[in-house]
């Protein structure tokens, strides 16, 4: 991964709420995003998806809400921007038992719940959908989230990175070595279910968990679930290097991008990995038609509905810059603040001919949120798609909709087949796990840390 | 409830694991347990109990092992003793998407996740399942569950109802009072998706929890689940008639069962609610064919599969006997210990004729667990089912199975339709969310402190 054939690997990118990345297209007729709270909803999806050979659905999830823009929650409220959201869960067995092939991936942060209980619910998803799970590992989020949990400032940045670091241990144990591959034996005849000795306490006694006992679920196909993180800092791109069998990145500009491939790859090497094992999945929004002109056309249909207001709702939560106190007609210059330096930069990456006020980061974003939006026939989005992954070095694409399903079934439809019609997206989904539809093997593999743990002697 | 007619709640009562109540059956050639990992299974179960009637599938849940037995999980092991056992949350939305009225209960307890991740958790299920959503409200349970989460020693019993009624106060003010009813208005014109005025922060400051914040789901259709509890200390009971809407019992005598709705009844009124709003649901196993004879022969071919050792591992964890200890054949005599004390009683309140050897408590409970076996024809264990409603004054039944899905054919074959045909069980499905199923509102009433919380003023 990416595979030797030049596979691109394409994930649709979605929340269990309204509106995701684009805001306003609530609003636009043919959108059935309100339909986020019918499981039927959800079953038709993934159908679409599977139908599509794209190769996973990819869930986000805040436990939080964007208040930092004018300092309450009221604009996301009012904008429905990523709130209500619910729990993504619960949707996952249910679009399973629909499908076959298409796999799962679940944001869940490890600030939440205690590694012992996650494990098992983790365990439990990778049986009912027969392997496969992925899990994006994410160790804090939004201020107001951890606020809710009775935690009055976030744990320190690094800190989080200790914790999180004990806590997939932790998982890797109860995963990988509490049970062994022919524990269930099911003899009939001698009254044994599964034998005890081939069970192992895993006796973790570390700086910030004591779990003494067994993992209560018996080896799903997976064992682990197929790991997706997405730490840019120096100490989650380490995290990253050591843990990530994915990497999700936002990226403003195909420069930016390939400096983050980079820096992955050095972080994967760094951790004794083969880099080229680890694909760096970048968010991209797209708007496909027949034809350019129609493509364009439906942007600017798009357009009419997108919400620049609730688009800076969400870049205020990202950025911690509040934008409702901003000058929206004032340019943002890069010596505004810290915060507002590396908005400024991203931007001038994406697009260094302008400058940005306020008002135009708001207009830009609200389709696609904090990343580009290609727009164009199955032939020109291609293209962009090919140059993006050969300049950058990136794996695929978490692909986010504009207009629900619309847009799901414009990638489906057009987009997917001209990537098969050059070979970069598979024919078939591989057999086995999802890990293995990924070109690798079933179940994690040493070096990787979950492969390589033991337990410590009784 | 019980609604006057004299209606009988049915509940199919059972867990994600193979071996729940009744041990050893999992070799029984027709047994399917061992496709508890196959979501397919739980669909076609779902189904099954729908088109027969029941009222809604308990799922049950353990976050520990069965250690007690012995002192190791060896023994719960090789019987597969509730072990391994998986989560119970992802099988619901999987089963509701097949079903229009089925109800779907789980066990989680308190001791497991912060409210404000769990509240969302419930909002999401009872969106997803359109209302049908019931949460068993447990305050701790095995001390090897416990002990994997950190905490030395089970946190003192009556502490944990302190913690469990303030954890249900911020479940409520999350679920009831954060959220207006017309909160989310989908103003596309005016590019209002909820209005802000109408969302509150529940600024929630309490001994144990410190939550200010809005609640991130919109109201479900049940905004509260159906409150079933399970507690038969005095606190436990007190906590139940402050609570509960649904009371769990799993009595071995129709003389202890009325005793406990007895109970019950007070700790309602206590509570200032209406008694004859909170029906007692016993735990009851049967074995239904068209005969008697016929009925008595599947008994005997049953009880060829049980598997005592298995019984007493269970007994072991309910009770806190080490039954691997004992002489297996001397009888227990009430002056041995306090628990045997506990433990005798209730074998005698089920049979005052004869005395009990450690062997034959595994006998008996090797079928059904820690409650009697109703076997017959449909005739036969419907009468029997009258009389213990008659008796005690229950308002239903969680029925466990001996083999599945085998005894759930029994249950919806034969048993339901004998009941409709003597008016104990409704002809049809009511409308409405699993509480107007149940026959009350849609939504908590008062007096019920979940109806008439408030929240403090800003």
């Amino acid at each position: 991964m990416p595979v030797p054939s030049g596979e691109i690997i394409l994930n649709a990118f979605t929340m269990n709420t309204p509106v995701h990345l684009t805001t306003g297209l609530w609003r636009h007729p043919r959108d059935r995003s309100r339909r986020y709270l019918d499981i039927d909803h959800w079953i038709e999806l993934a159908r679409t998806l599977e139908g599509g050979g794209i190769d996973a659905m990819f869930i986000a999830d805040v436990l939080g809400v964007y208040d930092v823009f004018g300092g309450s929650p009221d604009a996301a409220l009012r904008t429905g921007a990523q709130v209500p959201v619910n729990d993504p869960l619960g949707l996952i067995p249910a679009m399973a038992a629909a499908t076959e092939h298409l796999g799962f991936g679940m944001t869940a942060s490890i600030s939440f719940e205690h590694p012992f209980p996650f494990a098992r619910r983790m365990s439990t998803l990778d049986h009912l959908t027969n392997g496969r799970i992925a899990w994006n590992v994410v160790t804090g989020y939004l201020a107001s989230g951890m606020l809710n949990l009775g935690v009055p400032g976030q744990v320190a940045h690094d800190r989080r990175y200790d914790i999180a670091g004990e806590y997939l241990r932790v998982c890797y144990k109860l995963w990988e070595r509490s049970w062994e591959d022919d524990a269930v034996i099911l003899d009939a005849a001698g009254d044994v279910y599964t034998d005890p000795a081939k069970v192992h306490p895993i006796r973790h006694d570390g700086e910030f968990f004591r779990v003494p006992g067994i993992h209560l679920a018996e080896p799903s196909p997976q064992r682990t679930p197929f790991l997706y993180q997405a730490g840019a800092s120096p100490r989650g791109l380490r995290f990253a290097g050591q843990h990530a069998e994915g990497v999700f990145v936002a990226s403003p500009s195909v420069s930016i991008l390939a400096a983050q491939v980079a820096a992955v790859a050095e972080a994967v090497a760094a951790a004794g990995r083969d880099p080229r094992s680890v694909p760096v999945i970048n968010q991209q929004t797209v708007v496909v038609a027949e034809t350019d002109a129609e493509a364009r056309r439906l942007f600017s249909e798009y357009l009419e509905y997108a919400d620049p207001v609730g688009a800076q709702v969400l870049m205020s939560g990202w950025t911690g810059i509040d934008f409702a106190r901003l000058d929206q007609d004032r340019v943002l210059e890069r010596t505004d603040s810290d915060a507002i330096q590396t908005t400024v930069d991203a931007f001038t990456s994406a697009d260094p001919t302008r400058t940005w006020t306020p008002r135009q980061i708001g207009e830009y974003a609200a389709i696609g949120g904090d990343g580009p939006v290609l727009v164009g026939s199955p032939e020109t989005v291609a293209d962009a798609l090919e140059e993006i992954v050969a300049a950058s070095g990136a794996g695929g694409f978490n692909l986010a909709a504009v207009a629900v399903p619309e847009s799901w079934e414009q990638i489906v439809g057009l987009l997917v087949p001209e990537l098969r019609r050059r070979g970069r997206v598979k024919e078939a989904y591989r057999p086995g796990t999802l890990r293995a539809k990924l070109g690798a093997a079933d179940r994690l593999q040493a070096p990787h840390p979950g492969a390589t743990i033991t337990l410590d002697p009784a």
